[in-house]
């Protein structure tokens, strides 16, 4: 069973593929005042070598706190997951009830409580009720099957308006191996219900060094580069577990860059997923800045521009508003010279020279910008430098979805 | 005449103050389809001190170029400012139509083109008709007059919902002198007739390095700690040109001090007048940071919180949604510990110690969030440094004039 990562919206995902070493929940543990699933977890048969990345907000709940010193330590059995509650800015009692929620996991486990990473996202600044999740362990854990990764997609999903999950297979050797990854979004256009949480399994395995070099490169060619508002959120986390069942992959191999790529796959299909759920985005843009002066350049300007709420309004107006394109280039930081810049809209140039090709490029462009995803080419004529981020637009749902989203 | 920048809204706009060297005019050259005026002209009796500051955006117009070497010579005798056509994004024929005005203004009033500076708003990418300016020029200067600031206020503006002008008086010595401002915005918000434009004259005389010094200074402290929605232009520009005609102020001098005061005031009410101007925009709000590590730190907090579409949105939804504060402040780079930090919406304590105060805290803050202007402010508790930003909320009309701007 092998997904393309063109594929993924093809994806059943009520059925993703099982991986080898890994055991799956999801259900209701009354968190979420509207009794929908709200507790999640994936089982390690053994321990297994894991990674992590986590929000660079430097307002950091709990549980990514907590989350990140154990995953440093190399090893996981399990990840326990709630929506409902970022336990976020809850200060120590936050703290304590999440180290009360993955104690009790690992008592079940009957593992050390190091080897159980938290994760939580939901309604920021109210303290996490360990004791309901301390309660509906037992039923959790008797729950846990191989197939039940659809209930866990559900069960971390706030105000997503569809399950995220995306799969790859490998070849190691004469074995196949899965990558499975599952996430939850719109979580920069619900900040409040905050975050980008993603876990990602897989049948290879490797050491946690490897493992966290591939994860992190993955992330900023996929996740650090997709953009609803800006804003980022209190709870970002990201946790990879390796069971190894397929074979290993070692640092500098042919695998391991099969398996970065893999990676980068998954990651990127649960990416566009989250900005296609972007409430109120009709159209998914990825912008792609070429000939910059070096890479770090390039992504300085594709970031401004994917960014800019006047870029972003053009793009709901599907408007060919070159000029907004430009101004936020321009301050970007990016080193460029506008009289060499171009822009094309798919195929159609409609800057050249850093000056507008005509009223009919235009109106091509405003064609292709019509449709529901494409491309915007901006190329700085400065050097070999470039980048690409991916946006959505920003329509009024926007603003209805986020001014009146607490009352 | 004296007024203080508090009184700002009660200046009558029909009759602003004389400025002893100063002669204004504004008409309707054709520029704009629509009829309205559109080209201004301030001349001074003879050649003045003269400062100026400029667009940071790497997309600059060709009459930011010109009036930004001109006036570092330190000397000017008359700015030239057309509204209807931002003359950027046009390459070298753009230059030589700027060229082409501001010498038809210098010739006729006997003086080299270096001390005409021009200036520019309106669409982006077309070119200035600079034969209409041309053909205009005999009946702009036959308009010319000490009393026709308000002529010039209204003939740049471009979206502008009223003309903005401010004017504060100080003492020099025994002589009074007077800092009259004129400027027109909602530019961020209209970026295709893009542009904060603002010029500046005054009585009091000084060096142009010392102008230019306080010039910058005033600037950074008012119109570079504004935001509509965090994107800047290609045409922004501030000229200050000063006749010396009430005394001459020196460095370092109480005078000195004085007269940065006066353009601090000045300065600081038109981009008020700019803010509030912004179209979908009901409360101008006031972030003032305290406790950051640094004033450059403090800069940053209140720059990424006032920019954030999150807690613009939250401000529009008169909603004291600390959490996208307290996330904005995280992800800006400034250095705090979120456990240190408190947020007071007027005199309305909502969060202490990075943890919200209660539900009853919330209820008072939104009552003061219903109001036209407030001030939030935002305690990091590391040191000494502080900053403010001013900002406008953002609603449902900022995307109905962004999105279907040019169609």
């Amino acid at each position: 069973m092998a997904f393309s990562s063109d594929s993924f919206l093809d994806i059943d995902r009520s059925a993703p593929p099982k991986v080898r070493g890994f055991r799956f929940a999801g259900i209701a543990a009354g968190i979420k005042a509207n009794g929908k699933p709200d507790l999640g977890v994936i089982v390690a048969d053994e321990d297994v070598a894991a990674a992590g990345v986590y929000t660079k907000n430097r307002v950091r709940a709990a549980p990514v706190e907590i989350a990140e010193k154990r995953t440093r330590k190399g090893h996981l059995r399990a990840v326990l997951v709630n929506s409902g509650n970022a336990n976020a800015c809850t200060g120590k009692p936050g703290e304590k009830a999440a180290l009360a929620a993955t104690a009790a996991l690992a008592k079940k486990l009957g593992v050390p409580a190091e080897l159980v990473a938290p994760a939580s996202t939901g309604v920021i600044g109210a303290l996490l009720p360990a004791d309901k999740i301390v309660d509906a362990m037992p039923r959790l854990l008797d729950a846990v099957g191989t197939d039940k990764a659809s209930d866990f997609a559900r069960a971390i999903m706030t105000t997503d308006q569809w399950p995220k999950v995306a799969a790859r297979t490998l070849k190691l050797g004469k074995e196949s191996a899965t990558v499975l990854g599952i996430a939850k979004g719109a979580g920069m256009i619900h900040p409040d219900m905050a975050t980008t949480l993603a876990f990602v399994v897989t049948d290879a395995g490797a050491s946690p060094a490897l493992l966290q070099k591939l994860l992190r490169e993955a992330t900023d060619a996929t996740f650090n580069a997709i953009s609803v508002d800006g804003d980022t959120s209190t709870n970002d986390t990201i946790v990879l577990m390796a069971s190894g069942k397929a074979g290993t992959v070692k640092a500098g191999s042919k695998e391991a860059k099969k398996l970065r790529e893999a990676l980068e796959d998954v990651l990127g299909a649960l990416g566009r997923s989250i900005v296609q759920d972007g409430e109120g985005a009709e159209h998914v843009v990825t912008f792609e800045v070429t000939g910059a002066r070096s890479d770090s350049d390039a992504r300085k300007a594709a970031k401004t521009i994917a960014t800019s709420p006047l870029v972003k309004t053009a793009l709901h107006g599907v408007d060919a508003n070159w000029g907004r394109i430009l101004a936020a280039a321009g301050r970007s930081g990016a080193a460029f010279d506008p009289s060499g810049a171009s822009i094309h809209v798919g195929d159609v140039k409609i800057v050249g020279g850093g000056m507008p090709i005509g009223k009919d490029a235009e109106v091509a462009a405003a064609k292709i910008m019509a449709g529901p995803a494409y491309t915007i080419r901006v190329s700085l004529g400065r050097g070999p430098g470039k980048a690409r981020y991916l946006t959505c637009d920003m329509g009024k749902s926007y603003i209805a979805v986020n001014a009146n989203y607490r009352s």
